[in-house]
């Protein structure tokens, strides 16, 4: 991705980029696609009425990890309180959408992925949430 | 909007709908298109480079309204801690987009339309976050 | 919605709104929201495993709707032939969503009220498509 | 990105995944990111009142992009027609974005960067595009 080059570019950053906010966009693209590819791929399972939770929380958490890319990629201006609510909630849905993919790690590799990765956001967010004033 | 028709026909919801829910969704879609519009028409102004705090909050509650407005919109398996969530950080993000655009409201009519169409989605998000359990 | 006083106060609009693209942005979020729906009330039904084309098909939709409406919503500068395309894109998206739906409407009111509504959609978008120049 | 992991691991694909759909649904996750950041970056110059049109071009990019990337994650069902027009459409969005960033690339490192990435999300784009059935 190139958030950090189009973040340093940015006239009100002039290069002093958040490492950890670019942390957070990046996996939170990366999240949001692996959330829905993994409530796809639920669907197509033969077991699809035991996964209904699994698709619900995955669908929730791509909302919630698209948004946060998007809000988190801006810099004019400032909007702090509303960012740092939108990282600290996206941490949150990553958290519980792990727990939920993790049940069905076993059986199927793309829970056992989309879990991995909603771990890895959860804890970008985590991180860059700290540095948001 | 449909909201009311499609989540009393879901099956698990039989008709007993949440009417502050309903309200809080139909509220989130025209907040949505209102702070894209707003943001867009703050753009075309002459004064635009004063207004580029009001573009960055209608941009950023636009994105909130519209994830929230989804989330909302999902009644199989449950997810109430984070749709509690969405709609409490929906509420701030209105309320903080209408007070900036009430500053411009004088001069612009679409700044007075989209302060007041905030308040009212920060409203339905106010008494719809109590019912959801 | 408050899309037509929206638009109407724009400073390049000043108020003359062209009409079909008004009903084409209102009838694209409830779109987005009945089709949001539909493939979550598709999910609870006991027989999800038939309506996973009907689900795909309502996720592919709700997306081009909100990305529709979000297009159609701005004035500032000009984007013509992406405006049409997407348009035209999301007729195609409703008709095919309605198709679908229209199969299980006999026995599922989410897909009937979702058939209709994707039918009215295609409609508002086949009147908006001619008007932008 | 997980893409190809993710689509790997999708019950109907087993392992047999489309390389051009995976470049194209990262290539339009990142270009997603960077046309929201240069629309972001564009509100900042001061020469704001002369970006209108890119910021325009921008945000159109940022939101087909977004829902580009979502459509060609799925793979349960089939929508191929739809799945077509999306990466058509999003090709020439990319093209027009490119083409209009390249004209402050000169001045806006961001722009410089912003039309780089749109010229490889359209490339990714015509590449994948004839590789759906």
């Amino acid at each position: 991705m190139h958030a950090r080059d189009m973040i340093s570019a940015h006239p009100d950053v002039k290069g002093s980029v958040s490492e950890p906010l670019i942390g957070c966009i990046e996996a939170c693209y990366d999240c949001a696609q692996t959330c829905i590819s993994c409530a796809d791929a639920c669907m197509a399972e033969q077991s699809v009425a035991e996964l209904r939770q699994c698709i619900r929380l995955d669908l929730d958490c791509a909302d919630i990890c698209a948004m946060t890319g998007a809000l988190a990629s801006r810099r004019s201006g400032a909007n702090p309180e509303i960012l740092r609510g939108a990282i600290a909630l996206c941490a949150v849905a990553c958290r519980l959408c792990a727990d939920e993919c993790e049940k069905h790690a076993a059986h199927h590799e793309h829970c056992r992925i989309c879990a991995e990765e909603c771990r890895a956001c959860e804890q970008a967010c985590v991180t860059a949430v700290r540095t948001v004033h």
